[in-house]
């Protein structure tokens, strides 16, 4: 984390790009990767290495929800940072112009920050990419440009140097550059760092006479270049750093790149992972050192896996908290719950919202549950479901119970009812509640009842017919 | 699409071989990999570049196997397909002689059309190589072959040229090779165009004297070059295009990378898919702009999923119609069927063959629905098997509810009986219908009821047991 | 496999480490990955080319466990095993001195076996490798020195030659070389044959000045070199055989590779296998030729598939025998259970321990079964528990059938009970039947029936309430 408060840095993020080839009505920098939108990869490398500096991102296609989905990130509360509006897509020239004119602009160059520009597509940024980039500038600086020299540079601006290693002369795009510039393998990658004088000088300058018609950044080095500046160079190795996300396939492909660097990084921390390319884990989870996670496993959101705990195949986890040493079974689907410590869930348990599963408890195989506060050492071992229901400790629930917390009536107000299950009972296999009703602590209910009146503690509750056994009319029965 | 009619190309695919090393009784280019053989993928490049050529089809081993599947298929219906039968495995040249000796060689011939040769076992052939293959010959040519320069050669039949880069003077296969000759790496793909009169001439002068005391294809390429004919060589670059398939891992390598290529293209249609590593998708199914697949899912046959559908991970779609804005979640499974616009299906659902969820239905998790048709905002929501039914629109279908269509009686010749629920029907938790049986618009079932008669309109139904309470006991039982 | 008894060759194994990096309780070697722990993996090569060869196993750190381990372990019984306490951390040639000081090393050197010195930790050990190692010695060597050319040599101990390619002086640790030394892309891999006599003598005078203070095994190089002794080099192309793990990371990275080979050797032995990437298999399990595996699956432990047999997407199955042409379909979670020939199970069953499936048998979605044994030609197909339950053949179990066995009274000092339900028994839907119960031969059990008391062969068991239907209450009902 950078500390000198004197000269702390300004951010430009470009981030108003429609993203055609995304062929989706989201702006591209809200598609997300490892559950987040691309924009918040890139302002978390920020927060990370400089939290102090001043950052402006530049906005334009969808910018209400650009605004909106930053404004609305806990996690980017503390830091400073200016939306500007570009109404035009004029180039990325024309984009930082729309910056270095606004407000923002206005209090950079007050500052004689230098003025770091980030495109908002490219991810897999690393921290020690910002850092190095942010590094001071040497006495006689204008800029400092990111360069990377790539086997197959189609596609990227090429830079033109005085002889083959000389001094940068400009950046040439693929579009407007000769054969010859096109065999270049050093390529531009859209990452500079500024002086502010210089930066707002030379985009007023700025013309738009190439191929597209439009304003490129890139440009300013040239314009660097001709006024005698001194522009630094920073080599990047080629990596994974400089990758872009300009359609879906790109996007998915990232996707994955994140992803197993998050699992490298869980990994490392002692956690067992079976099968690291069949594992999801997003950016905002934590898996304490300990904790095992099968194939196939996507962790999701604010999801936390305590130490010990298991996670079994094909577990999708989202705002999930498990407890130490739990077992969570394969296929077992939760979002919004908590699951206690040595509890089991699973195989193939559904955990809707607001679920709690007690310490040590239970749940089995098919068994949904739905604002359902299950006690500590209880059991719901099969094909059951619990909806708005509390239940207590040490109570044993069969197969095939239902609470049936909506029976078409409104009361108070309210279309679903409460059903409380005290400590201790024992529900039958097959039986039905209907809500809201109370079962006391410590009550037996026969199997295949349907209770629809409360039943006080230690009683016996039955609702169910006598058996009859009528020989020989099975016989008759298949003769039909 | 070439549309010279003059000199329609003739297309000759090898299909003949065992596979022995498939170890399989299948026919070698009937394995499947993406949802079809490997000859479907083959027919259908044919199709998409010539789709006027006159094809034939050499088989032998499983011919009627490898007949009945291409006539059977709808696709190929307009296609000019024959099939040559060589009755003995003697070599790729015997292969070809069959052909050029049948009606169809005598028609080819008569009509000078030029003779593509295709291995029926390169699946991943690329359209780009088929049509450049295809492209007119130079006037004096007697044949074209590919060639592609590997890094390592072994197993492939090498390119002997005059000097090292002259005329081509014959292939060698590795088997008859000298050891200066294997370290050639300019190899053959076996795909050949020839003018017809030269390739029948050349077969009929085949000699068998070589390791494997077979007739080679490849020695028509001495024969050219003896005849002082001209050889226009395509050369490739190394590919996936002439990836072979000899062994079941090779024919899972080939389905990866076929499944990737679809997954690919899928994705640059605007289709956001979260792990391209982990989606299966067949040739066959469409997805349309704007829908989101999750990891895990394998979308098969003739899959249709409409613009903003969602599939959640690891579900399982065959023959399914995926309405817009329709949320498949986690899990789930089905075939054959219909689901609406706006619909939500799962986590773990399964739709059974012929089941029509409707708009904006609800089915939720561990629900079986076979032949059932679902109306328009009817919820079944947990833990129900809905077989042979026909459910209205804006009914609620409690927990548990059960169709039972088969009580072991036939009527009017049928074992499975129908269950009819109409428009407003609400059927309370744990509830049984045993068919044939209605229960009509708008009534209303008590939870815990087996509904044995038809159910008017507007009535409550109700079958269960009052209530009975005994007070303590539950503390004698638990005393036992 | 090695048959000359008269050189039986001596193999020391290294598994005292703590594997401090692994952030794990858990000794390294017993990490496990393709379903066994590392240490297992080596000692299987060792048994699988040398099997009488005398093992030693150096331990320290977690001895007991890692004892134990091996000691249970049924397949290593036959092997002559030994286990050396090294009681300090004191670096390879400590761990090898204590083994040579060892009752086994006073053996070894009488029999003048040359000793083979495998790390524990390189689990992808080839038998190729093995076996060379242990090609016999020539006349005047003292010992035999694995090396491998590697791009980036980093971290690894590098071989000093005279000259560039002249006799091997020594190996110097990453931490002790010089940058020019650095350089060297020769690197030891830890792994070396020694004549006893040498090796005892020369571990002996074995000095721990280096910059980690520890007695190296690699020094015994330059001891040798010094000695005017001969040093065999075998050099080994850079393969996963050398992958150590260090990490979590690196194991999960070997996890994967290890998968793939068995994956690969199950594939090549006719087995279709959909996605190779996506299908996991321990070298336990055996799959027969003709069986087909669907992605996601995941085979472990002592499961037997037999030849036609399909298993479908995501099936998790443990020590579970499957039938001849079986079909066990997406998801389904199986342990420790036999599934007879043509048997269907799933989507979406789970069949506990000590469950067994008859010929021919249906198992549908959302069914558990639990030490249960259902008979040939029975269908079970939808959302049903059956526990400690013996099921005939021919019978028909209804949806959402339940056995009841468990309802907190202890008989027979047993708190679950059975349930028998003989031959062609009909069970209609929503059944309980509470044990200890019988359902005698051909009965008949109406839906929704809880059985409480045992039912004659033949007879029809009722135990329902009758229907009402009250007209127009149902409008009231909404009212409210």
């Amino acid at each position: 984390m950078l500390k000198t408060k004197a000269s702390s840095p300004a951010v430009l993020i470009l981030a108003a790009g429609l993203g055609k080839r995304m062929r989706s009505p989201l702006p591209k920098v809200l598609h997300e990767i490892g559950g987040s939108p691309l924009l918040f990869h890139i302002l978390r490398k920020v927060r990370d290495v400089a939290p102090d500096s001043s950052v402006a991102v530049v906005v334009g296609y969808g910018r209400e929800q650009v605004e909106a989905r930053v404004r609305g990130a806990e996690e980017f509360s503390r830091m400073k940072i200016s939306f500007v509006h570009q109404t035009e897509q004029r180039g990325t020239g024309h984009a930082a112009r729309c910056a270095m004119d606004s407000p923002w602009g206005e209090a950079v160059l007050k500052a004689k920050s230098p003025v770091l520009v980030l495109p908002g597509d490219l991810p897999l940024l690393s921290q020690e990419l910002v850092t190095q980039m942010l590094a001071p500038f040497g006495r006689t600086d204008a800029m400092r440009l990111l360069t990377c020299a790539l086997p197959d540079p189609t596609g990227y601006g090429r830079i033109v140097r005085r002889g083959t290693s000389g001094p940068v002369l400009r950046i040439v795009e693929e579009k407007d550059a000769t054969e010859r510039e096109k065999e270049l393998r050093e390529v531009a990658a859209s990452i500079y760092l500024f002086q502010a004088a210089f930066m707002r000088y030379a985009l007023q300058r700025l013309k738009n006479k190439n191929a597209q018609g439009e304003y490129y950044l890139t440009d300013l080095v040239a314009a660097a270049a001709g006024a005698k500046k001194r522009i630094d160079v920073l080599k990047w190795k080629p990596a994974d750093d400089l990758r872009g996300v300009n359609d879906p396939w790109e996007l998915a492909l990232a996707g994955r790149l994140l992803n197993e660097r998050t699992v490298r990084r869980v990994s490392l921390g002692g956690v067992k992972i079976i099968d690291p390319s069949n594992t999801w884990i997003d950016g905002t989870v934590r898996v304490e050192e300990g904790a095992v996670i099968h194939p196939g496993a996507i962790l999701a959101g604010a999801t936390v896996v305590a130490a010990g705990a298991v996670i079994g195949p094909r577990v999708v986890l989202k705002d999930v908290t498990v407890g130490k040493d739990a077992t969570i079974k394969t296929g077992t689907v939760a979002e919004a719950s908590v699951i206690g410590e040595k509890a089991q869930v699973g195989p193939y348990a559904h955990l809707r919202p607001e679920s709690l599963v007690g310490e040590a408890a239970k749940i089995g195989n098919f068994v949904e549950l739905k604002k359902a506060r299950i006690g500590a050492h209880t059991s719901v071992a099969h094909l059951s479901y619990l909806g708005d229901a509390e239940v207590g400790r040490d109570v044993n629930i069969g197969c095939g119970f239902v609470t049936c917390n909506f029976d078409g009536r409104i009361i108070d107000g309210k279309r679903k009812h409460r059903t409380i299950i005290e400590d201790e009972v024992f529900m039958g296999s097959d039986c039905q509640t209907v809500a809201p009703v109370r079962v006391g602590r410590g009550a037996y209910v026969a199997s295949g009842s349907t209770i629809t009146e409360d039943v006080e503690s230690e009683a016996l509750a039955i609702a169910r017919c006598r058996q009859v056994n009528k020989p020989g009319v099975a016989r008759r029965l298949r003769g039909k």
